[in-house]
């Protein structure tokens, strides 16, 4: 088989890459996309470059599993719900992630799944466990396949069989409690699907991570997901109240409760838990009435100091925005590059307005593009546009107004795309993130962009790396950083070894100047390394305890989120 | 040894009792308490009480510990911080739960602490912890002993060395990172202690349960602790960005962080704990800058559905205050009878405010009196109290106005006290709380109230049962019930089985109707019964899975939290 088989129909994204097939991210109506990348990257967009391989060219070694175990598991699920081909295992095999796509592209699979089942409801997802937990075997969940943390890859050296398990036919809202404000949900469906399900009866769970629309319910719990407004709607951790997941041999229940204090907190364990402590079936999330009104405004600061200054200002003033987003000068000089060609009064009004910022003594190369979200009655979105209005100001910025924060709005999932577009012209990109206290916000952004920059001296590459502050606390903000080159290799394997250096360069940078390693994209293997330095050894022994304690025989997702050196 | 021992400064609260010496509750100055409480469950509180017992009638054990342990705890926190005196063991032995309060004033001390250590810093808790873990003795953590869960007492059956460890002396705030806004502070500290040292640089953490006067920031985090303006401040869980730990053999490093997706959460491991894996020595909690302005205001509704649904239209609304609560008719009536005499104007002005809304057609025995606090700039107060006002105008109620509401706030720490009174009069009080969606809470109320008054009618007693919402989130609220009877018995043991059947349909009623066995007095021994029901016995075996693994022998504050058929 060479195409997805459709015994069922649940969508899965391109095999070699983000998306829906047909989508890609294109520059021929950008006109200022090439010189930018040429400027910055040296790489000319209009060489042709080298797209992915048929998936006819990839050799996929045969499944490890019994016919035993797949009996048990067609039992389990029903013969149509086990699949075995070739495609549906490269499929469920890797992540998105910048490595991911490079192995996949390079038709490297020293440990693809072995099997694909769908279950369709919790006993069946209980029936598969059990029989995987009976057989030794090993089961990893899948959700949208979006990770890019390394956390749907069996290890190499796995020598049981692999079973991955996707939850895709659990896709349904099952319940709203329209007086709590909850809505029961299953932790299969995707984004789209389930705001469809949720918008139908008037209601949103406003949960909008970059990959929403290829991502589920589940997935951002097993990995602490957080959306792009979630300084109102809060990080999943918050919207999540209640939870079903299937343990070995039992059900693990936790009622909706807007709080409780009983022990330490099992559903703060499962969150984050990329599929070690079990299968998580459905959720009882937060939901809210559509929003009376909704605006995104963009402002403009002359510097990343200043900008960074007003979001803290921001975060403990009296408004409350739905988002609060600003890009240093490098992501909004990349921004402004892929712009569409503006013809007439709106290329005028922009250069009108640069050229008089311009005059106004500002350093147009050093200026950050931000984005507030407001959300609620007339007289509140009045309120707080005031009040961070006099906060831009105070802090030399000026407001742009809401149709760069609408465009901003339309575009927002399409990010994604631009790495598959890098990869088939020769450069790789990724990004990390992190989170740290205000205090520690220049710093940390300083180091990290200087240890990339250090790390691609070193590989005698010209690379990229910019950055946009994605979510306010009180105490604190996450930095989400985006990095890009073009590597000094053609082979595949040294090209993952090159990323690796970039990567692991601002991973430390991140550990070593007090954040953390991950705010919302989780750890996997990706991660891993740096654990113990964020959570110290004896925070990771704590965990090792917990997982050990619910899978001693390691079946479950093993070698995510425990370093490889700690042998969990 | 009689009175507490001077080696060092760390107050205590009265032996037998809630609150500092010569401070008790006093009904003299409330002329309508005596006829109120006659009336209610049959007490004539002018009969004079029994007052508790002189410490010299107490018979305490002596203390089962080898000379080579004590030697070793010496060594570790110096001779002068090692307690073997009686007075010290009795006041470490319990909390302040109302079986606590009857068993310590009936000298029942069946398993007394052996020792109480005041360590001065972490390396000296290292120190006590693998001295406690290597001699197989048992430690627990001691903070401002106002725990009502029995989380304090050692297990009747425990033959090991019992250590309590208090962390009194370790009581400083170390440091504010003022930018980020967030304090490093010791875990034995006070409330009003940390409080004074923060509002002299000022900043507030604004964490205010009950208990404030006599619980420690560590305590409040072992227990999962909430304030009284938590829906501004957050519960302590979300409060607390990083802390340090001392775990056996090891110490658990979390730093301060806004936000982190690294696996399951260990600092949500760490709260909730009690004890049972590690000590908590100081913590990263968030704090916030002096509010500009501070108001509550006191509204009254004609009846407690009302009061309900308005409540949860406030909690949707544009407004978000820092205190929303409102009691029921009983709390209600129960707050009025503990006035003090009203002279002149004022009694004129309450009385003609009552006769006015008589004849409007209100019940008086049904009306609910309701705090709504604000913070803010005087925009935002002005805004949220005209949101407020609306929706209580909506649901029938009128503004008292923000008398009563200073008075709420001078007196709020006040109301334990009222239990030693009571019982010195031989009636027995407690409380417990829950929490529950918006959508159940009428439910949760009416069926808790029923339980309690069956519970009342099977003993033959005659019992009150009051009740307020405490906390609102999103999807839910707190019920906190206070329940009093006096016991159809003179026997200690037997009213403690009576207290414990109306605190058992309590608690049942809270599992069987979808609440939570505990919003923020955490487990302890007194609600592991009903822990199975609240998250499933896979929640109950996750969590064992993780004790186990932190402390294999049990040397931890053993069997708190976990119920005690599952022998953990």
């Amino acid at each position: 088989m060479t195409t997805q088989s459709h015994k069922n129909t649940v969508p899965h994204m391109k095999w070699w890459g983000w998306g829906v097939e047909g989508v890609a991210f294109n520059h021929r109506d950008k006109p200022n996309f090439r010189p930018f990348v040429l400027d910055q990257v040296g790489v000319d967009v209009d060489v042709p470059g080298t797209p992915p391989p048929a998936f006819e060219e990839i050799d996929v070694p045969a499944p490890r599993i019994g016919e035993e175990l797949l009996a048990e598991l067609a039992e389990a699920v029903g013969e149509e719900n086990v699949y075995t081909e070739d495609f549906d295992r490269v499929v469920h095999t890797y992540g998105k992630g910048l490595p991911d796509l490079i192995k996949v592209r390079a038709g490297h699979l020293p440990r693809a799944v072995d099997v694909v089942v769908y279950p369709g409801n919790e006993s069946d997802v209980q029936a598969v466990l059990d029989a995987v937990v009976a057989a030794d075997a090993v089961l990893i969940p899948f959700g949208g396949g979006s990770n890019i943390s390394g956390s749907l890859t069996p290890p190499e050296s796995e020598e049981r069989p692999v079973v991955s398990l996707d939850l895709g036919r659990m896709n349904r809202v099952l319940e709203i409690d329209e007086t709590a404000g909850l809505a029961r949900i299953q932790a299969g469906v995707l984004g789209p699907d389930m705001e469809e399900q949720l918008t139908a009866r008037g209601w949103t769970m406003g949960h909008q991570p970059d990959s929403f629309r290829h991502s589920t319910l589940g997935g951002w719990i097993a990995t602490r997901s957080s959306g792009m407004q979630s300084d109102k709607y809060g990080d999943i951790a918050d919207i999540t109240r209640g939870l079903r997941a299937v343990q070995p041999g039992r059900m693990l229940v936790l009622r909706p409760l807007p709080s409780t204090s009983t022990g330490p907190s099992v559903r703060e364990m499962i969150l984050g838990s990329e599929g070690r402590l079990g299968v998580i079936t459905e959720a009882w999330v937060q939901v809210h009435r559509l929003p009376e009104n909704r605006e995104i405004i963009a402002y403009l600061y002359p510097s990343w100091a200043a900008a960074l200054a007003a979001m803290q200002e921001i975060s403990t003033s009296d408004a409350s925005p739905s988002v609060t987003r600003v890009s240093d000068d490098r992501e909004t000089a990349f921004s402004f590059s892929t712009q569409k060609a503006k013809k007439g009064l709106k290329s005028t009004v922009q250069k009108g307005l640069f050229d008089l910022l311009e005059r106004r003594g500002w350093d147009m190369d050093a200026v950050c593009l931000s984005y507030v979200g407001y959300e609620g009655g007339s007289a509140r979105v009045k309120a707080e546009k005031a009040i961070v209005g006099k906060i831009v100001r105070r802090h030399g910025g000026i407001k742009l107004g809401s149709g760069p924060g609408e465009l901003y709005d339309q575009k927002k999932f399409d990010t994604p795309y631009i790495r598959d577009y890098l990869l088939d012209i020769g450069a790789v990109a990724d990004v990390s993130e992190t989170a740290t206290p205000w205090s520690n916000l220049l710093d940390i952004y300083n180091g990290t962009v200087r240890a990339a920059k250090d790390a691609y001296a070193a590989l005698g590459v010209r690379g990229y790396i910019m950055c946009h502050l994605s979510h306010s606390y009180h105490s604190g903000a996450c930095l989400y950083f985006t990095f890009a080159f073009p590597p000094a290799t053609e082979k595949w394997e040294e090209q993952i070894e090159q990323y690796w250096k970039v990567k692991s360069a601002i991973q430390q940078s991140f550990v070593d100047l007090k954040g953390t390693i991950s705010h919302h994209h989780g750890v996997g293997t990706e991660h891993a390394h740096w654990i113990e330095e964020d959570i110290s050894e004896a925070g990771v022994e704590t965990m090792v305890a917990l997982l050990r304690g619910v899978d001693p025989s390691r079946n479950l997702n093993p070698g995510k989120v425990i370093p490889t050196h700690r042998e969990w």
